[in-house]
């Protein structure tokens, strides 16, 4: 028998008891597998972005500051006090655009929400399953809260990462902490009044930050909770409250739809790519001609036929530098094929003004076709063996979710550069293969110690 | 002569410029007045509320987190990093609504600002006198800012001592680290797109939290500025930035209106009781007929002639404790001719209780008349030596600013119950009368040795 819905209205506290600190039920199989790999794809992130000027600056705060600490950071030698950490891993998580989307919202919650429960987890001793149990619901919540601010809070210029973000941080660290459900409202009712994040910071390394201190605010929210602090019992619904405030169309009592019945996770896709969405059936082409034997020496010409809207946003014929090479479709075919891959390091100005890929670029030709769909692509190979490729649905589109071999790549292939190839590729082994039972800190301490 | 007006548009970039790293006009001799009395009272204040529950949630945070730091907190035996001091010292300085109001924007700046230079004066080692300085850029940035929210703003759901409070406190906080006007824009960058703090929270402990987290978040805004973090340059302006995000009818250019000429701090008045404003003129007739002799024991009946207002929102006839007998105009005037003030030990549970208290106010009886002004109040007292008082404008109300008296004795009563009578007498005596020159961590210092 189903549980009668929640009484209309009280949002805040339904989203607290019924998932934020809900313990009765366990989590569906499906939810953890999600919230597993989300939580090893903001974990790899944060390794690979560990030596950026932002995360830098990040460490150089929490030490100036906090001065001591024990929890460990991805990827650097430094150890700081758990909040600084979990400021610093939002920031790492988020720094290049390569963690997470939640198409329908456009949130990327993985980078608010694990550096949250990682660094808690850390300071409470937990194990990898609480860890991704916490992630999970975050997640979820997060999701939930920014479907609930309807099409006007982006719109009006917020950055929903950070915004909503904060829910899920503090109901991932409150998770962990071991909050009771009428506190758990309370650290949801800090986080309310915390939300901010402008999109005019897009384009600056405050952009990242908004992950980083959504990250912090809600493990900040969830321990002042832990003492009893007070909020407003109704801060997301109240008329003075979250929704109203920071939308012109809420829709609060969305927020609890099919609440425990559905979970808006599930539609949360990790980036297999490190560029726009729309070029990356055009990688797939690559990366699968390659993989059946096709080498850059043997093509004379390519063509694609795409969706109209690829040339619109990815239409750079020859990328000058990094920047540019994440809107040029040439470059993205040209690196699927040549590299195999479309990480970071594809998109870096050395690849981008590479000769031999510069070279290759100018022998793509792409046709547009309003009746490819946006994650479809046709690629016709002529030269020494022709071939052709077509990409139903792109890598980590809703229809082809990212298998465990692609995420074990992906770890594999971002945290290279920081880890080495060796250590990167331990580690992505490990990652996948982790028991839940694992200590949290073991597994940080490894992503530290193997560099 | 005068120079020329800036750029518009450029808002953001001018009021970093031309009014918080601005360092080649020194400040006028009023400004500075004014910020010193902000200053003072709101250091009054966080030693007044050192012991009340959201301050202790707030330390017990700091040491769970940071551990070890060096930085006073006034009135509390432990020391803090000097961010998590910003924290508690917001938190306190506000907790008792007692602090300082703009009217025309309902902005308490002192909250958020004058924490953010207290911590980091402490940091840097500066003296009274740059302390005063930041406060004096800090409260006038804020109080700017608000101005050009427009009336959305607040009508939205804003609490904007909390949203327009971290330009406020990274100013201030920016100019002690010595900020570049570059490095300040981007300071204040990074404070718009963490401004947050909602009205739902009104009447719980996050209300105080607002303040505490806008010093808190200033400062950290400035320390990442001064490592060339770097944010949006038109982070005010900008269609996605604070302005048009956060209100409905932004002026942005409104702002710079007479930047360098006229003082919005000017406007700022310190609240010299512990009440609703409006009731102020009554409390004032108490207390000065008190003055001229007048003893309870021979008053028969009180008749008080004020404004209408002052029934519709102080019209409670017999409070039943001490939060509501701030909204008893007979508790203020009785108070005020019993007890000769009107602090929070007035508006205790105890006091709003005492039987002779509630006896007096039943001799009390208020008339009504619309040409009476909000700040005005006639007292009409029969009984063994009949006697009339008009009071013209009320106590720090725009006409009649609060005197360096009227300071040093609220200084005194707010910190007696911390400091104990003697030693809140002596700190209110040295305050009043420090010099520029004084080392800001020996006040500090002071306020929290003396207990």
């Amino acid at each position: 028998m189903q549980k009668p819905p929640p009484a209309a209205g009280a949002i805040t506290a339904s989203l607290a008891r019924e998932l934020a600190a809900q313990r009765d039920a366990e989590l569906p199989e499906a939810v953890t597998k999600h919230a597993t790999t989300h939580f090893l794809n903001v974990l790899a992130l944060a390794i690979s972005a560990a030596d950026q000027d932002p995360v830098r600056d990040a460490v150089e705060l929490g030490q100036l500051v906090g001065g001591t600490g024990t929890c460990p950071v991805p990827g650097r030698p430094e150890r700081l006090d758990f909040m600084a950490a979990a400021l610093v891993i939002g920031i790492a998580a988020h720094v290049d655009d390569f963690d997470d989307t939640h198409l329908r919202t456009v949130i990327h919650p993985g980078a608010p929400v694990v550096p949250a429960a990682l660094a808690v987890g850390e300071h409470t001793g937990a194990t990898l399953g609480q860890v991704v149990e916490a992630v999970a619901v975050g997640v979820e919540l997060t999701l939930r809260i920014g479907v609930g601010l309807g099409q006007t809070h982006f719109a009006r210029g917020w950055h929903i990462t950070g915004t909503a973000g904060r829910f899920g941080a503090a109901a991932a660290a409150g998770r962990l902490i071991g909050l009771s459900p009428r506190q758990m409202q309370s650290a949801l009712g800090v986080a309310a009044t915390e939300a901010a994040g402008l999109q005019a910071a897009f384009g600056t390394m405050t952009k990242s930050f908004h992950a980083g201190k959504a990250a912090y605010d809600g493990v900040e929210a969830a321990l002042l909770a832990s003492m009893d602090f007070t909020s407003a019992a109704t801060a997301i619904e109240d008329r003075r409250g979250y929704a109203p405030t920071l939308s012109d169309d809420p829709d609060a009592d969305g927020m609890l739809q099919d609440l425990g019945l559905s979970w808006e996770l599930e539609s949360n896709a990790i980036k297999p790519y490190a560029c726009g969405i729309v070029s990356h059936p055009a990688i797939d082409a690559g990366i699968e001609l390659r993989r059946s034997g096709v080498r850059a020496r043997d093509v004379a010409s390519v063509r694609l036929r795409t969706n109209p809207v690829v040339l619109d946003v990815m239409g750079i014929a020859d990328p000058a530098d990094g920047l540019q090479s994440k809107f040029s479709v040439y470059h993205c075919f040209a690196v699927g094929l040549i590299d195999g891959a479309g990480g970071p390091e594809q998109f870096s100005d050395s690849r981008a003004t590479d000769p031999g890929i510069a070279e290759f670029r100018r022998r793509i030709t792409v046709d547009l076709d309003a009746s490819v769909a946006r994650d479809e692509c046709f690629a016709e190979v002529d030269g020494a063996e022709p071939r052709r490729h077509h990409v139903e649905h792109a890598t980590a589109s809703k229809d082809r979710p990212m298998t465990a071999e692609q995420l074990q790549e992906k770890i594999r292939l971002v945290t290279a550069p920081v880890l080495g190839p060796s250590k990167a590729a331990s580690f992505a082994e490990l990652a996948l293969h982790a028991s839940e039972d694992l200590l949290i800190s073991d597994l940080a301490i490894t992503a530290r110690e193997t560099r």
